[in-house]
């Protein structure tokens, strides 16, 4: 983490990075490098274990990091708060401190793919494990607006990931969902392509967001992955003395490099939140604190808020539809 | 599907392969490649769209395909049956035509992914899209069993698809399930070894056994299968004239190949029925056939029968444990 908040620092001086924890092991890390002072610290001495239970942590442990991070967004010390630790934690501590906006009941993580045929912003990537098709619904609108601020695409288009491109295929989250991301997607800057697949994922082309559930969002990231953990292995294993082999599979893997996905947002809370992974390299951390400074320079938390904001109005005038989404 | 057919009876002339449909399509592509005669024809008229109710088609259309190549399995003219059509109308056809076995209320698909650390069972593929935690708890011993008289592993690690490895992490379903399999699996020849995650399928290692449901296994199932298609289109565009580095990346996909893979057999139905992907190659459609095949040699459906049952005998006896798994 610190390598790469100083990686970050050295390469954008106009960022500011407090780290959050234990002074005394940011102090000495610092002295190590011969960075002493490179960095402000705030003291935070809980933390918050992978194997805890993230909602109850977070409210017993009131100087845990991630709640000590969160109340520097919410005061305005800070403009957003990176992490790499637990998923949930994160979560917890950025709904309890923060609140979530207008329009949404629950913060989906939103990561964007740089995938060949273009990007794809895949929510929910790991944040909401039990949805049902009201969430997917938010989480459709959300996907919209976080296309539209980040990507600069005003007219996305809009997938639901399921197990076949016919209407009708799925389970019943997914059916009921098909129905209700039509509705609410109707008359919105959006076009909904109905069903996509797993591979549309990697492969982008087929819609701009796709959206699921946290926890096939998770699976399916992880697979895809552990797919190119497999490829670098055996290519490693088969050509480890060709450079020019070592470096076409790089390019080629380019793409789905975590620390080229850098972290995903949390949407729909009120400040700017970013995950990254538990295993991130100095790199990956970088990146993830970049994406943090980018949602904060392209106004991420108030464009999102003011776009549900003008969704729910539309959808609150529409004959029989009830303004759902408002909390 | 033709050329399939004639590639596995060209490469183990002991098989015989029966084709179910309109035989005069039939016959005119076997004339057309000079091999009229090749394969018997079996009449069939019927054929279910990706787009219909499959459980309802199957019901109505008594001279589908599937449901004609069923019958020819459960009067005993045929030993297996192998489609590339629908999997929902080819698990509709198997379960209502030749019934499940003891222990199984429904049938999920297994696939064995031949990963570079070992292979993987991986259950279900995406037969059951909506499953509880008693179903999950089936699809684990019929995953051991499977294991046992496919792969040889006779005390398979066992592994719950989830999104963390830590005890507890998961939605609902797999916090119930989590113990249902591990009481199932207690005093059976089989080590549950608790939760995996994406990457443990395509990387294999820490576990002979992936259980979850259909919907996600469909998904994580095709999102490597896109990864690799971008990994390769990617090398493609990058090195297309340089074969050393085409050949390195075939043989590093090549575990992870639809035509490796070959197909996904149908567990805990009273007969032999492998699903091939619905853009199957002639070389994966062969590959399907073999899979088939060698369920049969290997007594698959017998030994999965005899093994539940043992598994349900053995449930039965143990103090307070309803045999719940009687059909």
């Amino acid at each position: 983490v610190i390598d790469g908040a100083l990686l970050a620092i050295d390469e954008d001086p106009e960022m500011h990075v407090l780290l959050v924890g234990p002074p005394e092991v940011a102090e000495s890390a610092l002295t190590s490098r011969n960075r002493a002072g490179a960095l402000d610290v705030v003291a935070a001495t809980q933390l918050i274990d992978m194997t805890e239970d993230p909602a109850r942590a977070v409210r017993a442990k009131r100087d845990a990091t991630v709640r000590v991070a969160a109340r520097l967004v919410r005061d305005g010390t800070a403009d957003a708060v990176v992490s790499v630790g637990s998923t949930g934690a994160a979560l917890a501590a950025a709904v309890f401190t923060l609140g979530t906006v207008p329009g949404m009941s629950r913060a989906p993580l939103a990561v964007v793919i740089p995938a060949a045929r273009g990007p794809v912003v895949l929510l929910d990537a790991g944040a909401s494990v039990d949805c049902d098709a009201d969430l997917l619904t938010q989480f459709a609108l959300a996907g919209v607006t976080y296309a539209g601020v980040v990507l600069g695409i005003e007219h996305p288009r809009v997938g639901l990931l399921t197990v076949g491109a016919e209407p009708g295929k799925g389970d019943m989250v997914r059916k009921a969902a098909y129905d209700g991301i039509a509705a609410a997607l109707d008359g919105v800057a959006a076009e909904f392509v109905g069903n996509v697949e797993g591979h549309d994922v990697p492969l982008g082309g087929r819609a701009d967001v796709v959206v699921t559930d946290g926890f096939t969002g998770n699976v399916l990231l992880k697979a895809v992955e552990g797919t190119l953990a497999m490829v670098g292995e055996a290519v490693a294993a088969d050509a480890a003395d060709d450079e020019r082999l070592s470096a076409a599979f790089q390019r080629a893997m380019a793409p789905l490099d975590p620390a080229a996905i850098g972290g995903a947002v949390l949407l729909g809370v009120a400040g700017v939140v970013v995950v990254g992974h538990g295993s991130s390299s100095p790199r990956a951390v970088a990146s993830c604190i970049q994406l943090a400074t980018r949602s904060v320079r392209d106004d991420l938390v108030p464009q999102t808020a003011a776009r549900l904001a003008g969704f729910i109005a539309q959808r609150g005038t529409a004959a029989g539809q009830p303004a759902r989404f408002e909390r």
